[in-house]
């Protein structure tokens, strides 16, 4: 797996934006945490005037037999039918994708089968489904760095089409299990806390993952100082390439908006890789899954809506493509107070 | 003014959406209030699969005579300047509703002075200026009506050109102070409750700003019961013609987006005149105006996203818009389960 360098913000970049934006026409500070956002932004992209024409979700497919356990509302199979049908573009992700003129890549890191007849799949399958965690680890150590590095070469792949925004989606049955299990190791909380419903199921069967996942954090014992060792007993490959591609989004000086809790997972994992991506990550949703924003609050990147979703598929970070957008432009396409024959509001 | 019908949701429309999103190829229920959402929209548009290809800001322009007390950051002037600012595309709203996909008209309900060379502009003036409310009242009867039908007109003009899918907007300099007028006679609250920083004033003139309008609603004697004394005592034409656009709206089976504190007032005089309009308004941000969150929970229309948005114009109504269209573009593009094999999720 490649050590990437994640370059600092451009500070010179961020504080001309923030003094562009007090003179545009308009009250200063009346754009609330969207001012901070273009800032934040604008260091970024090292220009004071950011724009991101070109933005792309990144899905990455995968399986996990701790679901087998009926950890699941839907049967395995599911991951392949969605991978399918998201490369048909009939998924929700498509749908918002489109809705935020964003291009959808899909890609098979770790899916349990292989995937015939999908034109338009990325391949670069590293295993046939994470092993049950709850039974041993969910990978090797190799295996995870493995996944990390689809990841990264993903971020290199889309940097190399000029697109200039990503964001990391994921689809794979079972994956709240290991993310909940991330979410308990990392912050701490207990996994009652950080565990949900995922795809719907009944409180019963959350008592049952509850359990299991508690028994695989004990069996496996995760270094939460180490977090490709955390990644690899108990988290699983989507997880990894989504952590990847925050790295190498970050590397390349691409922001990588984080979607809800697995894309949370992913982050915890990337920051605890490189502590520096955290400059390049962008919240977007509050996710329906309790462990969600104790882990964006660890993470400490700010969340901007909570509609109350509970998809994934990089669904909430599609949505936060548009208000990013509506963000920078005004640097770009407003007058200034002077243009309108302003003097600067007297307070 | 006209007298409108506002004809019912179409609960057909709204049954065939509710079932029609339970066999999408995603978790039922996993895109939470955005399903709701698009289920009304449904019963708005009176088809299960609606869209919004062609949508409106359209901003009323007014001054407020109780705002040369010093009760604003900048100068009445500022109005004017940026009406021509807006009609040259260089303000936020135009930023922000071109990221949208969307137009934006501006009307002349009230400025204070002749406004020339402005091409573009919507003429409609009915008075220069509303009067100073702590002083008498802020129009005649006759003078809100008129204003109310200027809204009505636009409405009518937009359905014309095809829009199907509105928001109402405003600039007006001092415009938050017959805001929190309404707020406070419409919802009880007391006017320290529901009146905040507007522009950006010192808590000194926020202090004098509470004891004006205390002021006026002690003198004017508003009738809570009867909208349009509310709106012609204390409120202003550019209130007066959203709530026509709001009413104009309904009456045609338009959504009309609801912006901030200027917004809700104006909601709150629409549903006041006519409470059926209640089902065709959709509501965007929480505003940093203290009043706005208890005007929304009045006249009962849910809020999304709370940036801290505090400038008006209809910004946040027009950043609503891209998630009106994911909403409701999964209706339309999506696949079912049964088209990608998959059998309905079992809990």
């Amino acid at each position: 797996m490649d050590i990437l360098e994640i370059p600092p913000l451009d500070a010179l970049a961020e504080k001309t934006c923030r003094e562009d934006m007090d003179f545009l026409a308009k009250v200063p500070g009346s754009l609330g945490c969207l001012e901070a956002l273009a800032v934040k932004l604008a260091g970024i992209s090292e220009t004071p005037k950011p724009l991101f024409p070109k933005k792309a979700v990144v899905v990455f497919a995968s399986d996990h037999a701790i679901a087998l356990n009926g950890l699941s509302a839907t049967g395995q199979e599911v991951t392949v039918m969605q991978v399918l049908n998201f490369l048909k573009g009939g998924g929700t992700i498509n749908a918002f994708s489109r809705n935020a003129g964003a291009s959808v890549s899909v890609v098979d890191v770790g899916v349990c089968v292989d995937i015939e007849d999908a034109p338009g799949l990325v391949r670069r399958k590293v295993m046939y489904g994470a092993k049950d965690f709850s039974k041993g680890a969910a990978m090797t150590r190799e295996q995870a760095e493995a996944c990390v590095q689809v990841g990264i070469d993903m971020a290199r792949e889309m940097a190399s089409q000029g697109v200039s925004l990503l964001a990391a989606g994921e689809m794979g049955i079972g994956n709240t299990s290991p993310s909940s299990a991330i979410a308990s190791v990392l912050t701490g909380a207990s996994v009652e806390m950080v565990t949900g419903i995922g795809s719907g199921i009944s409180s019963e069967r959350v008592k049952l993952k509850i359990q299991l996942i508690e028994q695989g954090i004990k069996l496996n014992q995760p270094d939460k100082s180490d977090a490709m060792d955390v990644l690899a007993k108990v988290g699983g490959p989507e997880i990894a390439a989504m952590a990847g591609l925050m790295l190498g989004g970050a590397s390349l000086r691409i922001p990588v908006v984080v979607d809800g809790f697995i894309a949370g997972a992913a982050a915890g994992i990337a920051i605890g890789i490189n502590p520096d991506v955290r400059n390049y990550l962008i919240g977007s949703h509050v996710s329906y899954e309790p462990g969600h924003q104790l882990l964006m609050k660890y993470i400490g990147v700010d969340t901007y809506f909570d509609f109350g979703l509970r998809l994934g598929e990089g669904t909430g970070a599609a949505l936060m493509f548009p208000i990013i957008d509506a963000s920078v432009r005004i640097l770009s396409e407003m007058r200034t107070m002077s243009d309108i024959g302003m003097a600067p509001a007297r307070v």
